[in-house]
């Protein structure tokens, strides 16, 4: 009965809604970069005021070492579960701006998308629940279930405060279980709850080679250019096959079982959509994989930049004194970023040619997580969908990565549902990111009933929070 | 009589010199940079008006394609030689500035240097002529030679729009020799005189992947990443010992005689000193040569730049569409610039992965010269340095490449004397570029001195320039 009020409420409001969620990606949050930092604490407050308005009492501004992490609760159903909703208002960079049809951080509505960094990844997708919670409060007064808002300022640079945070406050957080939106659908009308997250590891490569830049007419020749080498050692990263050649890289993968791969290929992207997506016109990488595999229960090293030398234009002619790389590993069960860290620490030190020296930094870690796909709060989100997409979704394994699911996992004891409204082609992390504005209009109701469902979801029900319970990823591996 | 009187007006005016210098290096003409056009033109007309207020009446601004000559004459003695005097006006880029100590368009004062971006390379040393002219013109009236100075502004571009000036102007160009000072001692004390320099061959190499940016998690291990295949190919670019690895690549490369291995261990640097210029802590490639032959007698390929993918602060997840690298070779002879760019092509075609695309841009090319060094203007030369720096010069190989050489040679059949007033530790090329200001001093009236000598030296007095005469490289090399 409150659904049905609640969805009228938001069908009524959608204008309202969507200019809101534009002002929200105005905002340049890029957590990575620090002269953002104000424009960061700028959209904290303007979100906390946001959550205060439409009617969630209790309203924190956290403040954390970097960005500040926004809390909002209403607990007024203490016969009822409770929901913790995860999401992030920091964003990618927006590098190569040139390569923007319009500003990144002018929100821009084109065709039936709105353009702009962060519209998808993750503001459009975290705000779809906010503005569920919204058209309740505004109608009903209250929330089918008990809420927590969790919103970070820092998932793109590996959530670096937000996992202390949870460890210590694991009481304050406890919850049946979490939702978040930062994954992707297979269509406009193909929805997908994903059940597998990639862990990552960001790190960054230095070599350097003679004390200053050379001429490379006076010098070329006689000493190693540290560019050179670099690329040198990043050809080594792979072997002709693909596999990432670092000793012992693949000992901790889990072994895919016959029944998940039948299933995965029943239910996900063909290698051909994938390709399409990439607009790539060739696939690479573990031959004996499906590309879908490659992407999601496969591990992955990508160079994401390199700089060193001259970049303008023309030419110049210099070695330079040093060459950086910028890289990243995508994990998966059962494999550790740590472990992985000190394997690439040793590979380096193996491969670093002796004319150079090159160093190894750590930006940050996040652990891969599997999930149990059929617990109770992924019961309630298939049947939201189907209410809110008129298809039931498919459960899908993720390529990227989102650090606090495994916290949340191991730390709280709860599932997390990723119940994603993002089109493949909505470009997160690329230039002209765009969010789908039906989707936007889907997402909404879709949560809304997925807080409807979860009131009455079995086995959710009358249970206490239980700090500390952990559900097992082999578990949930085996049960597709 | 008139060198010494012109002698002690130099050295009476070293300071008003010197301030003059500070002036010309303050513009910052960077021929790659189209956005410095203004500052070239500005450049142009100061140097213009220069050359006219110290007394050389016919004084033009030959504009080209892109960055203007200046082209100056006194012609007064015809049964003296004539001397045709290059340098350039135009600077590398100041890139990276963060390494700079004082800004790079600032000359600063710093001991006994002046440092700033063409200090050295080439305004300073240029200017040491122009002073010379300079002060026999303000106390004899007369010059001891006849002189056409040749100014441009591209040589940091590969001098595209000169080679064709001198092929159309081969008679009003007609000298007994060149004289240009863009080159290096081995020491203050120790002067040199080049007698080889090294061709170039710049080129960039683009590597195309996916259509667009992709997210490196959703992505990550599926498509080949342009800026790892990138680093895969230019890690075939050399073998394990240091050789260019290109098919053909040494085919035309002419061997070193006995003869002039022997001079050049004796008259060049030493591993250790090359190795302490570059502050380089190891040597690096073609284990059968010395250091200093690989830098001068040696072809090279150097990667200048790499430019892909994400490249600021933090970490980001992405596998960029294309990434590029800026390349040069150095050439020896007999190796020509054209059959060199097909070879790269062709050897790129068949290292290009079928992953990915690669395109390949020529952006210069520039042939290797040696010119004899028992040419009587070398002579003169060489009794000039004994004058102005108290010791003979070594004739030495360089490394570097001058692209208008070959058209002196070639064109008007004339040899060039390589008079260098720089320091092994200038920093030519590179960030905090100085120049030694007792070299300055002494290069002024180094050229002084040549001046007075070539109006006596014996086999250039009386002669007609006769266009259409080369000189030999090959006998040239045999003759050390």
């Amino acid at each position: 009965m409150s659904a049905s009020r609640a969805l009228a409420y938001a069908r009524a409001h959608r204008r309202k809604s969507l200019a809101e969620l534009m002002d929200f990606v105005r905002f340049p949050t890029i957590s990575a970069q620090p002269k953002h930092q104000s424009d960061i604490m700028s959209c904290a407050n303007w979100l906390a005021g946001h959550l205060r308005r439409i009617g969630l009492g209790d309203v924190e501004i956290i403040p954390t070492k970097r960005n500040p992490l926004i809390c909002a609760r209403w607990h007024g159903a203490p016969e009822r579960p409770t929901l913790l909703i995860y999401g992030h208002y920091d964003v990618q960079p927006a590098d190569p701006l040139d390569k923007w049809r319009s500003p990144p951080f002018e929100p821009t509505l084109r065709g039936a998308d709105l353009v702009g960094r962060g519209a998808c990844d993750d503001k459009g997708q975290m705000f779809t629940h906010v503005k569920a919670l919204d058209s309740y409060l505004q109608t009903a007064g209250v929330l089918p279930v008990n809420v927590t808002c969790l919103f970070e300022g820092e998932e793109e640079i590996g959530s670096p405060n937000l996992l202390p945070f949870v460890v210590r406050h694991q009481r304050s957080m406890a919850a049946h279980t979490a939702v978040m939106s930062d994954t992707r659908m297979l269509g406009p009308d193909r929805p997908a709850i994903n059940y597998a997250e990639r862990g990552a590891l960001y790190l960054e490569l230095d070599v350097h080679g003679p004390g200053h830049d050379l001429h490379s007419g006076n010098f070329g020749g006689a000493v190693h250019n540290p560019l050179q080498a670099l690329c040198e050692m990043i050809a080594k990263f792979h072997d002709a096959n693909g596999r990432i050649a670092i000793p012992g890289f693949y000992e901790s993968v889990r072994t895919l079982t016959d029944k998940e791969r039948a299933y995965m290929a029943r239910a996900g992207p063909s290698d051909d959509q994938i390709l399409e997506d990439a607009q790539a016109q060739s696939a690479w990488g573990e031959r004996d994989y499906s590309l879908y595999e490659r992407l999601t229960a496969r591990p992955a090293l990508t160079v994401n930049g390199i700089s060193g030398g001259y970049q303008g234009p023309g030419g110049k002619g210099v070695i330079p004194a040093r060459a950086t790389a910028k890289l990243s590993f995508r994990l998966v069960p059962d494999q550790d970023s740590r472990q992985i860290d000190r394997l690439f620490r040793e590979y380096i030190a193996r491969i670093t040619p002796p004319t150079v020296h090159a160093t190894v930094r750590t930006l940050s870690g996040a652990e891969p997580v599997v999930i149990d796909p059929r617990h109770p709060a992924s019961r309630a989100a298939s049947l939201a969908y189907r209410k809110g997409f008129g298809a039931a979704p498919v459960f899908l394994r993720s390529g990227g990565t989102i650090p606090i699911l495994s916290a949340f996992q191991k730390t709280l004891g709860i599932p997390t549902v990723l119940m994603g409204f993002a089109l493949p082609d909505d470009r997160m992390h690329a230039p002209n990111e765009k969010f789908h504005i039906p989707n936007f209009f889907k997402g909404i109701e879709t949560s809304i009933w997925f807080l409807d469902a979860l009131a009455s979801a079995p086995g959710l029900h009358f249970r206490t929070p239980r700090p500390g319970r952990e559900v097992s990823g082999k578990k949930a591996g085996a049960l597709l």
